[in-house]
């Protein structure tokens, strides 16, 4: 099969590698009909956290489950299933608490599962799944969706669930201001997410003209272009003379939580979930003075897809927007450098 | 009258000062009956935080209001008021969201006004209170509290009010495990607060058999004397191989931080209360890898008053059991002494 491998910084190559096979009995094999390149790969594509060996890459992905191992009980060969970002066993303590990201039984994409076993990325024709029942969730009813709608479905993955933990982990909801920090995928997702919650006022930090279109169509209902200080300003004046009760971090640099911190009122709170780089700290002195609270980190999105699962096939959110151009699998290279020069805001790549 | 005034590190002194008068419309001149000495007292005293200028010390006082400006409503002259460590007017956007410790009209024990004019400090004989309608809080139907009484209504100005802020910030309640980073009597404050709050299973963490024996009569149901890591096994040992849902950080160090942190289970909280010393900051690696939730910070102890002096009032609380020690505001020098060397968990100056 043919699958996107990171060589280093700037060199995603699409190559050959061994089909997928069932090697555990809690596999599945599934057949990625849609992937897509996350802003957090891009860290390593730009160099920004070290890439490592080469290895496979990619960690949203929708597909069809072409085989199971013995154990699997939940899957059906055959079932349009949408695996999350992280891989999960579903029983363990972190699991029940909904925190899959923290499951015990540590496996990644593109590494490799408990047993040291390899395991593919998602930017590629096919991947074992290990723990597949609790890893993986099927679309009920689906098996042929069409492109809208696969589009959605890949953003449970990750982007619409990372937005969704955002919006919860700043407590948004009715009766709470909103303030999103970042207009890549994930911050409009984090716009969407907010708007479902029942939070009215939502204001998108944004300088490009796409992503404030989206960002409104979304359910922003205002715009900011300024940063740092000027930007707390304007958040202030157009809430009244008072700063955001809800702020959600949806990019991951000093610079972002700075903006983050400097939109919150006292007694307000931060969500966070854009991935930290450049060792990021948070001044606790700051947290202490104004009673900031800070929550978020790596979105359990496996807890959250039954119930964004509904509401897409409801279709009462559509976030599937956020992908602004498609390209096949062979193209992973210049899917990867649209985003990294901002060409494009997400983008899907068909194996 | 007579004030402690902090001259420099370890340096306190009862001395002269002007009687208080009524300067503003405003204002209270409150009588002190009792006031104390605060941990966070501690930090100018011990030299960890620089003590400035001359001037008097003291957050946490009770006393009967011997006059009131033009503009007071809510009190009147002969009833017996707690004040809060933090002044505020009750009446601006912070005060209004419940976060009195960020009011916009700044003002602050032993310094100044928002007018500039002198503010008394806590461990003085009497005090000019501006803001009194929004600061202080009348105790309904008591003048002459009994000593028991009296000290557990001193805890609301701070201690109590804080432990409470840490138990919440840390989201303590009934089927959340519970572990208390410090034994000083923020700590266990926050031992008891927990324990209101439904609380059942609550780690204290205490290497004094006074203090440990005070969190058990609180409700601490296990004592962990070890630290860092050792210690959060004992923590993972004792709640059946998980850490804690609910970690409450008393003290302020990156030790205890770092403590607080490695008790919590992923997707768990940390409640901290602790004054910030030696520029600690918090590690958004971690918090962002295992989910974990940061809150709290400087407590609004005026919010919680009226509530938890309801259950002090009605002896379902006792928290007054902190004070191990009671002197003569003359011997302010000696209480400062006996906290630094950890000779007593908390001192009560009677003016």
């Amino acid at each position: 099969m043919r699958a996107a491998i990171i060589h280093g910084p700037g060199d995603i190559r699409v190559e050959d590698r061994p089909d997928p096979k069932i090697l555990t009995p809690t596999d599945a094999v599934v057949r990625v009909t849609a992937s897509c390149v996350c802003g957090s790969d891009l860290w390593p594509y730009r160099g920004a956290r070290e890439p490592g060996d080469p290895h496979p890459i990619g960690h949203e992905f929708i597909g069809i489950v072409e085989a199971i191992g013995d154990q699997v009980r939940t899957l059906s060969v055959g079932d349009l299933v949408i695996a999350p970002w992280a891989i999960s066993c579903g029983q363990c303590p972190a699991c029940r608490d909904g925190v899959q990201t923290s499951c015990g039984h540590r496996a990644s994409w593109g590494g490799s599962d408990e047993h040291g076993l390899p395991v593919d990325g998602g930017q590629s024709e096919a991947v074992r799944v290990p723990l597949a029942d609790g890893t993986l969730v099927a679309v009920p009813g689906v098996s042929q969706p069409d492109d809208a709608l696969a589009k959605s479905l890949l953003t449970l993955s990750d982007v619409m669930g990372t937005g969704h933990h955002a919006a919860l982990s700043a407590k948004a909801g009715p009766g709470r201001t909103v303030v999103v920090v970042g207009d890549g995928a994930v911050g409009l997702c984090a716009v969407l997410a907010a708007k479902r919650l029942g939070a009215e006022r939502i204001i998108a930090m944004s300088r490009h003209a796409d992503r404030a279109a989206l960002a409104r169509e979304f359910g922003a209902t205002d715009i900011v272009a300024e940063r740092g200080k000027a930007a707390a300003d304007q958040v202030k004046a157009l809430l009244g003379g008072v700063l955001a009760d809800s702020v959600l971090e949806c990019v991951g640099t000093a610079e972002s939580m700075d903006q983050a911190l400097r939109c919150t009122r006292p007694g307000g709170a931060v969500g966070f979930v854009g991935v930290p780089v450049g060792g990021a700290e948070l001044p606790v002195w700051t947290l202490f003075r104004k009673n900031i609270a800070v929550a978020g980190g790596a979105a359990p999105t496996r807890e959250y897809l039954p119930e964004l699962l509904e509401d897409v096939l409801a279709g009462t959110i559509n976030p599937g927007k956020v992908f602004d151009a498609v390209m096949p699998l062979e193209a992973a290279a210049k899917a990867y450098s649209a985003m990294d020069e901002r060409r494009a805001i997400k983008v899907l790549l068909r194996p």
